[in-house]
């Protein structure tokens, strides 16, 4: 059977729906989750769907998805723009990788524009909320498939 | 009947397959129209496929699609990250914005890394090929159907 | 007779009253070329009043009115901070140019702070909706009349 | 009876005419003052023209003219490029404000290419000798007419 | 008897109470100076206050309060950020400095986010309003007090 | 009976007293963690005082802040400076937030000077040692008691 | 029979002889086409040789020379320092490309010293005046007969 | 007997021998263990040897070795390029401290070009794999012998 | 009889002697009035010479010194880093002017590396403490002898 | 009879040939020397053709030039991007100064897109490899013919 | 036999021992030159060692190794910061490079931060004083005898 | 008897009264040199006046004059902008350093607006013209008498 999909997310997502609304939407990372869940089950995939507020875990279940997965979704939320240490992990990482933000980075403050992830990562959707995270898994799945990660 | 999908693309795409595959891709840009065509379809719309090489067109574009589409997808490729004008014309759209780009332009030259579309639109997806613009339709169909853009 | 002030408007500039009114004022770029003529009549002037999105056009325009023009009164829109084409047409033209703004460009986005036309213009007038071209208008015609040109 | 339009000017400006006159013209200050109260007078408001060398009664004036005057017309002269004091104390004012220059400062050092004063201010003329504070009178009378401040 | 606590005031203070209120509070610079008096006289101190819209002048109230007080509690409004001469000033006196601003600099402008005061200051107190001034009154005596100055 | 102030100090402070005396001062976090608890008291309030080095300790304890506690005074340490997360996580809680540093970090290194936590706090208190999380805490008092937080 | 070299030019250069003659020199453009012909023909060579003041055009050009020449002289004047679309043409042609500028642009304004051109080019000839065509065509000859374009 | 050398590893160095071989090496973080071991007692000292990807167990680590190590050798890995938090901890340590990298951080991307950790320690051995880690276990023991830290 | 040398002095140099004496030396501003009118008289000039905390009375004593002066020796001292109304004041002069400092500004903190006087300036001598002003006294009756200002 | 052409190498291109040939080509200096020295005779001029690795030497043939000879080809190598010295040396040459490189700087890393020689040369030939020293030993004769060096 | 390690020291390494001793230490550059050979013969290599202040002359010798020596050891001083021609000297040298300083240089002058040197080197030994030179040169051995050179 | 002032003089003085004159003035090197030595004997003091065009060497003779000379005075022209080693150089003397500059280098190109001597050097003289050489001494003679160099 398939590995399957990792879809990692990042400090203060565990807040969503009540945190800053009019940013992040008003659904909450459970509503995500089973969206999520439901677009990988029809790709063939099972995911597996966590969060974390610390840098250390996320880098930790980076290196997990590389032994158990079959790719990574991950919204790093506050550390995609800090965290060279997930750009590392990531970097090892032979897995197709999709970077999702809910909001759109780039309408915010300009320490928000740079992205340590993007330049460790195949593909990248920001700014579509919730939806994001279903093109992403789609995103994922058919480069699992085709089992082609850009160079 | 629904208004198109406006799916705008910047110059130097019409010799896609050719220019540098091992960036771009070996799919040609009649094979993008194809795959975008259909998946308008599949949401219930139609599509509207162009490229030209020059910035005064595109900005005609898409004020054609300000008053004849349903939503615009666009990528503007090289005037990306040059063009305000391209700004001002999608800030002056009322319609939801998909900005899509082939290659992951993170990993580029930094030239590549600002964006002057991305603060003018509502989502952004980067880096998934052409199997980027069906994920762009995708959302540009979600959105369109909402009828919620961003503020 | 005396040669005519030529009044060039770049892009986006035709949306003008429906485009984000709170920034550019509800008036129409008819409306102002009606105010402009008007007052160049009144100076002893006529207007040539035109519109563009192309960058290419603009700088033939400037050519055109090098031969056949008394004076420039020029709203680049986005291109005043990207065109250095604009900037080299200007500084080949050795007639009075006025630079227009509708919005006050210093109180926007920082990417609108710096202007290209304005080391090649004799004046610029920022921030005073469409007066702000019947005063452009005043300045060109009495640039024009002193025929002194800043050096 | 109508409040008058204060015309406020800064450090040097005292020495106009003597003064670099490549840059600044041969006109005194006592000549613009005439042609500003002339001017003033044409809309049917009158003048207060005044200079000083220092920052601290430029902001004490514009206090002043807080509670006395129509309009402030500022040429803040070197402090435009120095200023916070001149920046707050117009953004206090609650009155149109145009800011005014007898050269071009966008050709000149690059330390004059920025002024504190624009972001706080209405309208901004540059580069057009003392027929500059003509139109900036013009400017400000128009504005003090129609009672709408930019926000 | 104990030396007085200096309170200077910088420009465009003297407007407190009618200056942009929702940025920095309905209270004026009189309620301010009687909250610090009581303040200072809860610690045993006296309290100078003044406020002036002059660098020169406060240049030269820090030297006065160098001879003749006991601390200095200093809100430099816009020359904040601009001025040496009152971080040299504040270099040349060995007593207690406490710098406080009403309103939160690092959320406004980033011109406003630098102070030329914080590395001549001991201590530093922001955003609080006129509460601020309390506290910083507080500071001030209680290193007044233990006579010991940071280095 | 009213919620308990949270007072959360970072990486590195458990060596208080010990580690570099002559910046940081020579009182421990125990005796600074008794002050503010006296503090507390004497404003009516109870006080939770925790220490940790790990960025996401920090990021939950806030948001425990959040449905627990009536304030956050917090000295962020090291992470001051480099920590989006804590500032995101800062931003979600609707209670008045205080930082507080120890010594001026005005003062030191060039990359002290810049801090995450203060576009998120209400107001600022830097370079007075122990006696700053006193007034830290009064602050946080005040600000709970009127129930207003700077938006 | 071999095929031509594309000789491009970009905006304003068919102003050159009239145009600022202290820094382009006298000579017309169809003088400069003259002496291209020539050189090209005395090494076996036609020439195309264009001017045009728009962006697009210049990229279609390039596009053209790609199927039909053998080889790319351009001097892109003012789109040398702002046009990433020419630099992308210029990638995707698999021919010796030669960038020339008349005048020495080291010399003149900090905006001229970037071209986005020269590293999408072979060799760059500047500052030689009509001569600098005469020996950027040698330079394309050479190349194309050598049929060894650098990687 | 004599206290351990400490020998701590950050991020992503768990992978060490699979990720990103032609950079990182082959060998193993055990291999390195080993070898470290050796060298350590050969020059007298046992040695504690440690990873981790989470910050702030690198900083108490380094709070235990300032208790009971004699010296601190430190790869830091990313964390090198973005913790102040560790050079805090560094800082506070009065003891040796060696920095060590295993690649040449200096031939790779910009963003590795600083490190916080040099600023805080006594010497710094770079791209010399895992060689590096015996000089730097030599380079400890030296200056543990000699008692000298340099201040 | 010869115009006397203007030697005018900037803010807090009033305090000299006093003032941070390792880094302004001991000698007071009379020790230096004393020092600078004997240099002069031995020139054959006599001297005028003063001090002011006010910025603007810097700039009418150059207007002054303009009218009556031989020549303008300045040590703008915190000015110096901050004042473009200086640097138009001695712009406007048409006489000597040499710029002095007593300590080496170039040792100091960065923000004082830059002069706006020196560009305005014929000479500047720096870092020779009080006889620093007799060399520029001597240096400006040189000057002031051959009558040739540099351009 | 005519004075020679100088034809100056800076360091490291007496490896020529040897060193990093994928980038430098493998010809050697001596065959660079003959091709150089034919086209100078073809132009009815000789040359004198040298290599240094020293900056100073470099100055002194210059310097020599100047009194020696008919016009400079200069190919700095690594003082091109480091050397005010050359700079200077060539500003004072009132001869023709081609500069030359052999590779595209502009392609490699962006400490070797700056050069301090081209501002004092009348034109520069980059990219061509030996050929481009044919090229400048064409234009420098063809400049010293016309005896016309640019201002 | 095999061929000496050329260890190579910069300008200024000559006055060692008296040169500010509280930065570079007490020991002589003959003291670390007899280190350096006793630790190169024990390693099995004969030790080359020379000092210049001369950067051509460091630019020969490294092209002097590059023939006759089995690797280098390189302490460039002050030329470590300014000179492209060491760094390309270097990169045209198939033999390992060992970059050693002697004092931490990123704990003084930011102009001491970057090397051109690190680059183009295997390895940099940095701030353990004369214990560096021998620890480089068993990194210098070591990388001979594996005959591996890092790309 | 009193050890020798020694003038060192960088590239390119050598031309002097030749190079650039309207910048440099028609004093040639041996006219500076018999001022400079007259005005040391006025002083009690001979004169070492040297000049050479490699960086090298003046060295060299910095490091001779610390053994046999009373102070230094140097005008090192170019090299002030780029050379550490001169810097490096002069912080090993422990003797009277004065920089001078012929012309106002502060009026010149942005690249030669810092001096790396400035921070090593006692005193600085810029603008001055051969005058400056002579105050130069008479300053070198002060400090050497007073034997008080600054720290």
């Amino acid at each position: 059977m398939a590995k399957p999909i990792y879809i990692l997310n990042g400090p203060n997502l565990n807040l969503l729906g009540a945190r800053e609304p009019e940013i992040y939407g008003s659904q909450t990372l459970a509503d995500i989750e089973k969206l999520s869940a439901t677009r990988a089950q029809a790709g063939g995939f099972s995911a597996v769907f966590r969060q974390t507020n610390r840098e250390g875990e996320l880098v930790e279940w980076i290196h997990e998805a590389r032994e158990k997965g079959s790719a990574v979704v991950i919204n790093a939320a506050a550390y995609t723009h800090t965290s060279v240490a997930l750009h590392d992990a990531l970097k090892a990482v032979d897995l197709p990788v999709i970077e999702v933000h809910l909001s759109n980075i780039h309408r915010r403050e300009s320490f928000r524009h740079h992205s340590f992830i993007s330049a460790a990562a195949d593909g990248v959707i920001v700014g579509l909320g919730a939806h994001g995270y279903e093109l992403a898994v789609d995103a994922a799945i058919a480069l699992a498939k085709s089992r082609t990660k850009a160079p």
